[in-house]
């Protein structure tokens, strides 16, 4: 594929080149080792540009109405001319190649809106590679000057932990009415959460959200507090009505405000990038085991023994430790 | 030190003999490389007869009543004439060697007792160590004959998660009045629970734990339901007065019944082994790549630039691994 030279990245992120930001990003995607080396390059020089943004998680489980609270969220921000990326974390992207947008008809008005930028963002392939450079892509993103980074997971798989680890908001999406819908939503989420939104709050469903909003809020309070001191607000909020989303923002700016004064903010960055060192380092070291020639097929053969409790987990790992070390 | 040849071992655990068990344990948690292939002979040989107890993992921070309860609920066990171990993981015997039950007041009675058996379990050295050798610890403990295992847990680190990775029914306790209390526990422990107990229900505190369960279990119907459908209660309990102690080992009773009918418990637990061989894989992985000589240095000074802003992680990782492949 057609690289440019590095300065063209660089000065292209740098002036808020959109074509060169995409391309940059497609860059930093990218499993070739020759573009690993530019894309660091590239990362490297646009660094002191970067954690400039505010950074928001979101999760909730399909049908929660996630495109459409974003959508909302997102002209809500672009309307007072703040410059949004949406970064949408596609578990199924590794095989159809961007599937989740590739539905049109998701976040039409705001992928049209100059101040927003969207872009998936693949899962990447290994275990625990979920979000794999979705971190340095929200990096590209920050020093092309966009203020707010939205970024989106589907809250079933284990990308919202990833992405819990890279934001200083993590917000919940939920529908009345607990239970069926909760089917599959990762437990020890909720007690992530900054805070909880209660969706498609409107029309006959209005009573139902609000008593939501008030069981959830009473849980929250018996969850143990956060670290950062923040006790966790329930709201309901409806993209229909455009009611709630204004709330939200200034809920989040808020908590930014709160968490950057008491220091808590940057503690978390530092302690986020500390993680994700340690993340990269096991990532690799795994990748590097796993792809070993050979390797699957002796992998499901010890996988089938130590599930069947034949062989012991110690045993299986020491068989195939001893072939690598 | 002194070793017994394989077969002494074996015999001597099939047969339940204590001090064998209680040698095979130290054989176990032995970092010598001898002993790690002689521990795994012992292990391999007795594999057979493991996986017949009730596998119980207790946590619940310090303060909470963890000795005064499991001294209870033990001796309700052996009093009906079932044979009990007790599992400490003690997150501060890698530095004490074995401060958990170095305390003498700890669990006096069921110390005593013929038919239970207790143990601390160290935490073990590396991240991600933690209950390093506890599960193998419960087999050696199974194979011996004890028919329920309790792993307890102080609720603080990361060692709640492991531990839950490791038994069929895991006890959350709480005390009454959530807040202070509820400090430095992690977050997301709770929705691991298969059942809360709020401890101290009597006298002046009965009130206040009645009114905490009943806020619990509204609390628990609003959380993702678990894999295996059942719906995690919420009892109050009096070590002291010795009340609700069998109330909750009836719940635990019919956990074991409901989910071994319905095949979770099986599944649950091959999915465990899985987990635990990747563990073991990714443990062994990371041991050797941070034991690498002048390694300590090296990250230490890595981590300060990265943990700044000054050094990407992502190349802070590949600055490490480079001199390693």
């Amino acid at each position: 594929m057609h690289r440019l030279p590095p300065d063209h990245y660089i000065a292209g992120i740098q002036a808020g080149d959109r074509l060169v930001l995409s391309r940059a990003i497609t860059l930093v995607e990218s499993q070739l080792e020759s573009d690993q080396a530019l894309a660091l390059q590239v990362l490297e020089a646009v660094l002191p540009q970067t954690g400039n943004a505010i950074r928001i998680g979101i999760t909730g489980v399909p049908g929660v109405g996630k495109s459409t609270f974003i959508e909302a969220f997102g002209k809500h921000l672009t309307s007072s001319g703040k410059k949004l990326a949406v970064l949408a974390i596609d578990p199924s992207s590794q095989r159809s190649h961007g599937s989740i947008l590739g539905d049109k008809t998701r976040m039409e008005t705001l992928s049209m809106d100059p101040l927003a930028y969207i872009r998936p963002s693949p899962s990447g392939g290994s275990a625990g590679g979920v979000g794999n450079k979705t971190r340095e892509t929200m990096l590209l993103c920050e020093a092309a000057g966009f203020e707010v980074i939205l970024i989106e997971t589907v809250g079933v798989g284990q990308s919202e932990t990833v992405v819990h680890g890279m934001v200083d908001f993590f917000l919940l999406l939920m529908l009345a009415g607990a239970g069926d819908e909760l089917q599959g939503m990762k437990r020890g989420i909720m007690e992530l959460a900054d805070a909880i939104a209660i969706t498609k709050a409107d029309g006959d469903n209005a009573a139902a959200a609000e008593r939501a909003r008030v069981e959830y809020q009473n849980a929250l309070h018996l969850f143990p507090p956060a670290p950062s001191q923040w006790i966790p607000p329930v709201l309901t909020c409806s993209a229909l009505q455009n009611q709630g989303i204004e709330a939200l923002w200034r809920l989040i700016l808020e908590h930014q405000t709160r968490l950057t004064q008491n220091g808590f903010r940057d503690r978390n960055r530092q302690q986020q990038n500390l993680d994700w060192l340690h993340r990269t380092i096991r990532q690799q070291l795994e990748t590097r085991f796993y792809r070993q020639p050979g390797m699957p097929e002796r992998l499901a053969q010890i996988e089938s023994q130590v599930q069947k409790g034949e062989l012991l987990p110690l045993q299986g790992a020491q068989l195939l430790l001893t072939s690598w070390l």
